[in-house]
């Protein structure tokens, strides 16, 4: 397997060479072989070639059968111009290019954690939920421009757009996950509001009809985002756009209260890319003390979604569980009466 | 004064019929004289003249000195065309209509009822916040369109827009009630990739340099989304763009856990509408169970707002706090050990 490593800015370069030693790890213990290659991406590009995505990069990314990007960005890079910013002129490009229609984020609170929870520990703990959003359609893609008023003063405008297609694709996705899951799917809009929010829906109950065995239900963005914090264990498997997406999966991890646990897989296209949810967190780089679960944990998606390696997948789950059973803990994760460790050791110990 | 009473459909005409018995009632008190007229809206509205908002109604709201609106909606109108539909077709076209330009959400957490909500005790306990939301641009009021597409299926097309001048007065409103408050300011975009998220960090920029008392700061709308659950007392005074507002707004108000306790302005135009933020609830509608204490404050804050009768709000205000204390619950505040009261009920102890 040809894996390419982007571990960005940040803690990035520190979390993914973890995440790399479980893989090796795995990859004895198992007796697979895993083809490790490194490029540039995000400020550390722009650094030192000029532009946050290089050409080798992307092309290094294609070539390869999987992909684990660390973070990108930085306050140091915030002031460029946007399309050479981390953010805007790495990560969106990488997913359009890449056709990474589908971004997997489950939140899920480990019982061990569940105190850290922002939450009532019983709102949350064992909470399992997996939510897809669309990554490459909606206002991120649409034309934007901005005009001079004639009284003075400007004008933004943006377009927000998708095509039956683009909708069908992310949804079947989302019931073919809910089927192997619990069965329950909640497709999120603003159909009360939004035209394509119509064509979402319509969309959605066109394909329900191939998946009786899943239930499904339809929920207003803004319910949702009060019935993730009323009662998140309600949902099971979720499926929203692009822009709402970004705004509920942030909330829900946040609802997990140990978002340097909660990983992600970007899908779609030929190649597929895995990553923390966290960012890059520069004020704590290079100091040993960023958790390296989410990415290790990104391994594992890797590992089931891209190459079907369910046991190795498992082995490195059942790892972390057992870890943070024997009390083990980064700082950010860290309970009265618990062992801290630092980031290599938190690895050597998974 | 005069003010125009928009009961509406579920339990708005349990509930607003209780806030005028205590508008009187502060009229006989302070020697004000409140002259209220009753219009339809929504579904009832629907049902007797065929349309949402009927022309009267809205000739009653433009002659008037306020609005206090119960609220819209229910299943028995869900399956109309989207233009008839209580929401799309009489909420929508009344704000635009009056020109209600920004919406004001408080969110607060009485100390006697923040065990009600999902987030721990401390993280809630006197939480004291308010969200302006722009509320006649973006993408609710913009183009919206469908296409058919020669290889088969369709593509929705919509338009977010805002100019300068929308942006600005909204902005400046929230800078204006941030001095009158705690002083902080954030305003909430989506800027690394928005481009009407950019012209509005622009103008919030520009207006900054007027108001150096307010201590500003900007949030992107995912971050706020996380921050509003993991630390919601950070937060003094909020603004941001309507379908970001629609979202976050919503989130706050179930931070509280106590719905049924918040009330809303929204102002701009010529005439303020005031309603509680809570739904039509049809489920428990005609039962005498539904809290009427959020439509209570919403006249409060009519009272504030627009009439600026200060010792009027705040003798409403008092009085609520002060039934609670005594321990005088509606059903969905409920506790152990409190004394349950129906919406009739509790009105006459406030
Ligand atoms: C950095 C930003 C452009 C990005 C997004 O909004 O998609 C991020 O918030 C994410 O969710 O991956
Ligand atoms: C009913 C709906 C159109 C409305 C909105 O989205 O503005 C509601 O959610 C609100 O917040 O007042």
């Amino acid at each position: 397997y040809k894996i390419a490593l982007l571990p960005g800015d940040g803690i990035g370069p520190e979390i993914v060479p973890q995440a790399v030693r479980v893989l090796k790890a795995v990859g004895q213990r198992f007796d697979r072989e895993f083809q490790c290659e490194t490029a540039l991406i995000g400020g550390a590009a722009y650094d030192a070639t000029g532009h946050p995505l290089p050409e080798e990069t992307l092309r290094l990314c294609q070539a390869s059968d999987a992909i684990i990007l660390g973070a990108v960005g930085g306050p140091k890079w915030d002031n460029l111009e946007p399309h050479l910013r981390p953010e805007r002129g790495a990560l969106l490009p990488l997913r359009k290019q890449l056709g990474l229609y589908a971004n997997l984020r489950p939140a899920t609170v480990n019982f061990a954690l569940a105190d850290a929870s922002p939450l009532k520990y019983d709102l949350v703990a064992g909470l399992d939920i997996l939510i897809i959003r669309e990554l490459t359609g909606g206002l991120y893609f649409g034309e934007k421009r901005r005009e001079d008023l004639p009284g003075g003063g400007q004008k933004a405008v943006e377009t927000l757009e998708y095509s039956t297609e683009e909708v069908e694709r992310v949804v079947r996705l989302a019931f073919t996950m809910a089927q192997k899951r619990g069965k329950k799917l909640t497709s999120v809009d603003k159909a009360n509001v939004l035209e394509s929010s119509r064509l979402w829906r319509e969309v959605v109950e066109e394909l329900a009809k191939e998946y009786p065995d899943v239930e499904l239900n339809h929920m207003l963005v803004d319910n949702c985002a009060m019935q993730l914090v009323r009662h998140p264990k309600q949902f099971d498997v979720m499926v929203t756009e692009n822009m709402f997406g970004d705004i509920l999966t942030d909330l829900a991890s946040q609802l997990t209260g140990s978002i340097g646990m909660l990983p992600s897989a970007s899908i779609g296209g030929q190649v597929a890319l895995y990553e923390p949810i966290h960012g890059s967190a520069p004020d704590i780089a290079g100091k040993n003390i960023a958790n390296p679960i989410a990415t290790i944990l990104s391994v594992a998606m890797m590992l089931r979604i891209s190459f079907q390696l369910e046991e190795e997948a498992a082995a490195i789950e059942r790892a972390v569980d057992s870890v943070l059973q024997q009390g083990y803990r980064t700082g950010d994760i860290m309970q009265p009466g618990k062992i801290r460790l630092g980031t290599v050791e938190m690895t050597d110990a998974i």
